[in-house]
């Protein structure tokens, strides 16, 4: 791709941003807007006209154009495509031009933002007085040491509760002395695929299916990753010893994005493999507190805690704002984790981990859990059953767990017009191409995060998306 | 070095730590104590003898028995060398054996523990109360994004704050969009050396006398690192032309650990070098708001910003714990750091940046910063006002400024031996050789934390330093 092109005939320079393409693409549109190269009312080309000029993925294309719609910057009509909107005026006078408008560009946004991406909880829900009140009682308890350089493990009152709150709620063999607090999934996997690296390991399995963010992380750390297929009974894990690799990554509880969970028999195939040649499992069980219609899954790690790396996080149960995960790791990977974050000191405030220890010991964290599960069961039974009776040719697939599910467009629609119908509208939708490492599929679907809105956002969320499906089925 | 070998009889296997020498070592004789290999009373090799034998430098094994004895798993006896402890019995039973005892051995010490090494600032102070009000009133402000994934580089109500506070009370150039939020300093630099390594340098050039973390950093990034000599004028950035390298590390306000501002002359050659060649200094403004005796020195980053990556952190002036540091950064480096931090978010916790937006907003951190100026003075003051009267032959380096001095002690003292001698009253001190890279400059020194002990405790522990020297001189 080259790093310097036009649109409507304006120059435009995409900054060296690797493989944040779409990012990259924003980027760009939002300064050309921004400083009025792209002038309001300027009609940019079809997502697929761009998406051949660029060497893109026309999902890449509709999904910046979506996302641009929803933040404001452009509008999209049916009939008429897509064009620059009416600058925000705050907006533009606030911040120097040619800077990256992070600075909350929600506050000046020129349309009403519907947000169905998946990836976070209702973040209006987070429980702020709670969180308040836990961090004052840990301020107050709080040895002077916590404020110290000491425990890049994590706090240990914090190692303490989630031992025993993952044994209880996860089924996680979890001795305190095993758990490594981090901060965030992300930084969590990227130690953990250094200590990988340490101990000699070059090719790490994912699935076919999931975010390219774990494989840039995998990467950057000097891991080759290979794709696992994934069925109705999750990942392919009886494919692991013809693929190979030394590792692999799996969301055993609730596959990202297909839903599934992972069968007992496919744990029992990785676990084989994994105990077999020396191999480690990756757990991520990044949303395993929300499961609504039969007992929860437990994680895997149980099965065999010398084989797997279970890893955890608040970003899902509480906001993914506080920066909180966590990690139950197998002896031998254990010291080359702690080498690095010793020396790099990178995990969370001490003060956030008190306060959620705190939480956890308290109960008050468990209240929260249930209470967004039932508010989250609620939005899913509502998205069911709109779907059935508003656009029943969508199939509606992996609704028993989480905060997303899969819905199944007809045979024939195509994933791109769809997500541009849905930016028409002010809906920010994901198509399932976005996920998936290698040529699509198949057969087109949206990944539709329904705990992603406010609460009182979600019924005119749910009502675009109707609209959207509607006009396809 | 061998990772298994014996000591008083007794196998001890080392992890492998890499360079880590010294917490391996101290890791080591933990266990061995914890776990009943080596018996109380058990008389351990002295520090020359153990340093031979595991080819290690004195000083090392002297510093992790002065910890040992600190921590009260050693005690040390002027006469009777250093034997190992009666079992802390809370400790003991507190913690499966065999595990590391980094869940508060502070708690069940046998041996009252006085700490004047250098690198932290008094934890006893934290401003706990206006921490929690700060955490409340921005929690109550917060929009609901303050919780989600967005801003990598920082909440921008933080950075707005700090491009405020920096050129205010450090004179740097901050314009908000260039700053981003990091999780403390090690990450910071981290950071750094991996967007330097990505615009192509291959080398750093780091102070002869500084932290050897921050070398292992830049490795880790594949930065081969080459010291700079240091002399009364702080480092002899004159030479820097002859050293050679891509980017150099600076202790420009007040060197670590001689203390010495950097001369006007050598900020100029420093920012010469940098222009002439594409070059990057990296200012590493780690006690910037602690200077006692005439007008801050102001940081050089203002010079030449788009050639300097300032670095500033709140690990001093507030606390470590709280893992919040800051980068200003040129241009050319802002979208790669950025690149990394958008795939890691390894950001602080957003509460975190929202409270100490606040308390910086409200000059609640301004008046803790003027009253732990006075407090750090007083205490630098009690300091020069004993070893002028106690041990008159010792000589005290840079302390017109920060948290710590150099003692320059007598000629032909050894540092190990004054370090032992400190450890047999209970007190843990540093050696100058610790922060040496390559051979000792020929001169034994004490690098000083005279901000280290809580308040009530700073007395105590300078009559145990003046006892030892007093001994010394």
């Amino acid at each position: 791709m080259a790093d310097r092109w036009a649109i409507a005939g304006v120059d435009l320079h995409l900054r060296p941003l690797g493989s944040r393409v779409r990012a990259g693409l924003e980027d760009a549109l939002r300064d050309a807007v921004r400083d009025g190269r792209l002038a309001t009312g300027t009609r940019l080309p079809s997502s697929r006209a761009l998406a051949a000029d660029l060497g893109l993925a026309r999902n890449t294309v509709a999904e910046a154009y979506s996302q641009l719609v929803a933040e404001g910057w452009l509008v999209a009509r049916q009939g008429s495509g897509t064009r620059v909107a009416g600058r925000p005026r705050a907006e533009a006078s606030a911040r120097p031009a040619g800077r990256s408008p992070d600075a909350g560009a929600g506050a000046a946004i020129a349309e009403p933002r519907h947000n169905l991406r998946p990836g976070s909880p209702d973040l209006g829900s987070f429980p702020r007085a709670a969180w308040v009140s836990a961090t004052r009682r840990a301020l107050a308890a709080a040895p002077p040491d916590a404020f110290g350089y000491s425990f890049s493990q994590g706090r240990p009152e914090l190692r303490g509760a989630l031992a025993e709150y993952l044994a209880r709620a996860r089924g996680v063999v979890a001795d305190p002395e095993r758990i490594v607090v981090c901060g965030g999934f992300a930084q969590a996997l990227s130690l953990t695929c250094e200590a990988l690296a340490a101990r000699g390991a070059r090719t790490l399995v994912t699935e076919r299916h999931g975010l390219d963010t774990h494989r840039r992380i995998a990467a950057r750390q000097g891991l080759a990753t290979r794709p696992l297929e994934i069925d109705e009974h999750g990942a392919r894990t009886d494919q692991l010893v013809e693929v190979g690799g030394d590792a692999v990554l799996l969301t055993a509880a609730h596959q990202f994005p297909f839903g599934v969970a992972l069968a007992p028999s496919r744990r029992g195939a990785a676990i084989d493999w994994a105990s077999d040649g020396d191999r480690i499992v990756v757990e991520d069980d990044y949303d395993g507190e929300f499961r609504y219609d039969r007992q929860p899954v437990g994680a895997m790690q149980a099965l065999a805690p010398d084989r797997v790396v279970y890893a955890g996080t608040a970003s899902k149960s509480l906001a993914p704002g506080l920066r909180i995960a966590w990690l139950v790791l197998p002896d031998d990977l254990h010291p080359h984790l702690l080498e690095t974050q010793e020396l790099l000191r990178s995990g969370p405030d001490a003060v956030a981990q008190l306060a959620l220890a705190d939480l956890i010991r308290s109960g008050a964290y468990d209240r929260h859990v249930r209470r967004a599960r039932l508010a989250y069961r609620r939005r899913r039974d509502r998205l069911l059953a709109t779907i059935t009776r508003e656009a029943p040719a969508v199939r509606v697939h992996g609704i028993a767990a989480g905060l997303h599910a899969l819905l199944e467009l007809p045979p024939g629609s195509s994933e791109a017009e769809v997500i541009e119908l849905a930016a028409s509208r002010g809906l920010a939708v994901a198509g399932l191409e976005s996920f998936t490492d290698g040529p699509p599929i198949g057969w087109p679907a949206l990944v539709i995060g329904y705990a992603t809105p406010p609460e009182h956002g979600y019924t005119a969320a749910l009502a675009r998306l109707a609209a959207v499906l509607a006009q396809v089925s």
